[in-house]
């Protein structure tokens, strides 16, 4: 897999990873995590690879954070020793799972109601190896999480009253540009909690959208960003770095060429997805300007030239997508590339990892 | 993998095939492709399975439709022996495993232009084995395809001129709900060929929104239907069958209910992408009038519940997606179920084929 290859020798469409642009924004990331004094706890649903797990970690992480059990297993295998699971772990067989995976890391997870923390107090049951669960909060996002800082209170109460369980403190993941909305929402359960002498250790916001103002935040001690290691369409319309910081592109091939100003590539929503993310189109060709993608069926992408921009059978593009994370969860494999150079091609261990 | 489960003992989320409901679409998509005289040639795209592909070549089938090389190989390693691939195939490397394919099975592709017949012809070479190449057509839909019946003839003449290439007719995929238009524009095409001598021995349509019209169509002599095995949201939209013929759902689990009217599953879009096409919402939960899958992120479903409707913290539900094939193409694997009885539980050996 070392073999001097570059990006021509690849079959398309397949992901190419930029090694230098994505080790340069784990380190851009965590020196501001450092000069802020926050703790960084990056989120692997970007690349599901023990790889940048393992780089993150290095360059100074506390952790990862995982979604799902799946994917927390894979990076347990890996080497990874503290992991973050902010979810409502459900059912008998994912908390077997669970039990099974916090004898072996160092782990804690996240429960926004009664029924998750009784399902949690039911398999964790070692009051001299507590299960860290903190209380998720919905600051603006409205997905899962407690209504009101009271709420939190309650649920912070009950997870200290179960023997196997301790309250590890408050986490949300903010509405986008809601930042200040969510700290305000924070602050107060945090102070709520300590009037009844109840510490909040760890106070864990998160999303590359607000990455770069997480240090303004005097309440929350640990930022989980995902996306900020390849970034993609979607963060530099957001202003988190520019099209020369993104690491991730898809690498297509022109098939048709049906009229002047129409170019269909073997790309289509099997390799891109249809995420928009209230955005234009399906991502953005690199360096060809006047060159949208402006449609997608499963495997075609639709490009409208405009004047001035061509493109012939055969010619390959790179697509910057609109979003990084599903297009990782696509493919089986991604290849790490310096410049033209493919470097490595490593499997996407946790892709599909659903569970 | 035939032990006796049940659905309750699946993890969620997962994806559920009813076998009883896949197998009578099958047989009914037969049936009437018989009785109006026409082939049927079933994309796989929507299963992905060699599984079903069998059932469907048992059921009269002629053979089977693949997108991609990589779906091909699967299903000829799994003992299917005449697959088409509409497809323009561009690149040493894809050519190369194109004959490879071909030496094992009855193949044919389509071509759309004189660069993709250019490289067929340089790979295709014995004039003793020649390759079947369709012409692709733009009926209406504006993807690949000749822009005009003239410019399929000059196709056409130009894969007879190669010496390992053979024209085989004309291939179109007609947008939704333009058959009659797809149709007309086909028959001026095969009666211009026709002047010249040239006979269409195929003329393939596609497409399950308006495959029970396939029969009124006196021009195509195969159809291509995909999606009409599992159905989905969308079918039942476009009135092709009803909730009761669609044969996949994922089976989900509730793992949060922040408000009176806001339950959050544990499904997002990497369980049931975000592809709406132009539909309202993400899927639609079976059996729960009134609560509609209303936000979707990765991880995580949200479901808005209209009065009367109500979901509790640990409840499973069945989804039935908008889109059937894209959920095929994010699951390792998938349950067959009759009823809900687990029969086996199948690797989806054709998902993520992309190249």
């Amino acid at each position: 897999m070392t073999a001097d290859r570059t990006i021509d020798d690849l079959e398309t469409p397949c992901v190419l990873v930029d090694l230098d642009r994505a080790s340069a924004n784990i380190l851009r990331a965590q020196a501001y995590a450092d000069a802020h004094g926050k703790k960084l706890r990056p989120h692997i649903k970007t690349h599901k690879l023990p790889f940048w797990a393992r780089k993150q970690v290095e360059a100074g992480a506390v952790g990862i954070t995982c979604q799902k059990i799946g994917e927390a297993e894979v990076m347990a295998d890996a080497g990874i020793a503290d992991i973050f699971l902010p979810y409502n772990i459900i059912g008998r067989q994912k908390l077997e799972r669970l039990l099974a995976l916090h004898r072996r890391i160092t782990l804690s997870v996240t429960a926004d109601s009664r029924e998750t923390i009784e399902g949690l107090a039911s398999v964790f049951t070692d009051p001299d190896h507590r299960l860290t669960v903190l209380v998720e909060c919905d600051t603006g996002m409205a997905r899962c999480g407690v209504q009101s800082p009271q709420e939190a209170l309650d649920l912070a109460k009950r997870i200290d009253a179960a023997p196997g369980l301790r309250f590890g403190g408050l986490m949300t993941y903010p509405a986008a540009g809601k930042a200040a909305e969510a700290n305000a929402w924070l602050k107060e359960a945090r102070d709520l909690l300590a009037k009844q002498g109840i510490a909040c250790e760890r106070i864990s916001s998160g999303g590359t959208p607000d990455m770069w103002h997480a240090g303004d935040s005097d309440v929350i001690t640990e930022y989980r960003p995902g996306t900020y290691i390849y970034l993609d369409r979607y963060q530099v319309a957001k202003d988190v770095g520019t099209a020369d910081n993104c690491a991730l592109t898809v690498l297509a091939t022109v098939v048709s060429k049906p009229t002047a100003t129409r170019a269909i590539l073997d790309s289509g929503s099997k390799a891109l997805t249809s995420d928009t993310l209230g955005m234009d189109g399906f991502g953005e060709i690199v360096g060809i300007p006047g060159a949208s993608v402006t449609g997608l069926s499963e495997e075609h992408g639709n490009v409208t030239l405009a004047a001035g921009a061509d493109l012939s059978i055969g010619d390959r593009v790179r697509i910057l997508p609109n979003h990084a994370c599903v297009v990782s969860n696509l493919f089986d494999e991604v290849h790490l590339v310096s410049g033209d150079r493919v470097i490595e091609t490593v499997p996407v261990a946790a892709r599909g990892r659903v569970d």
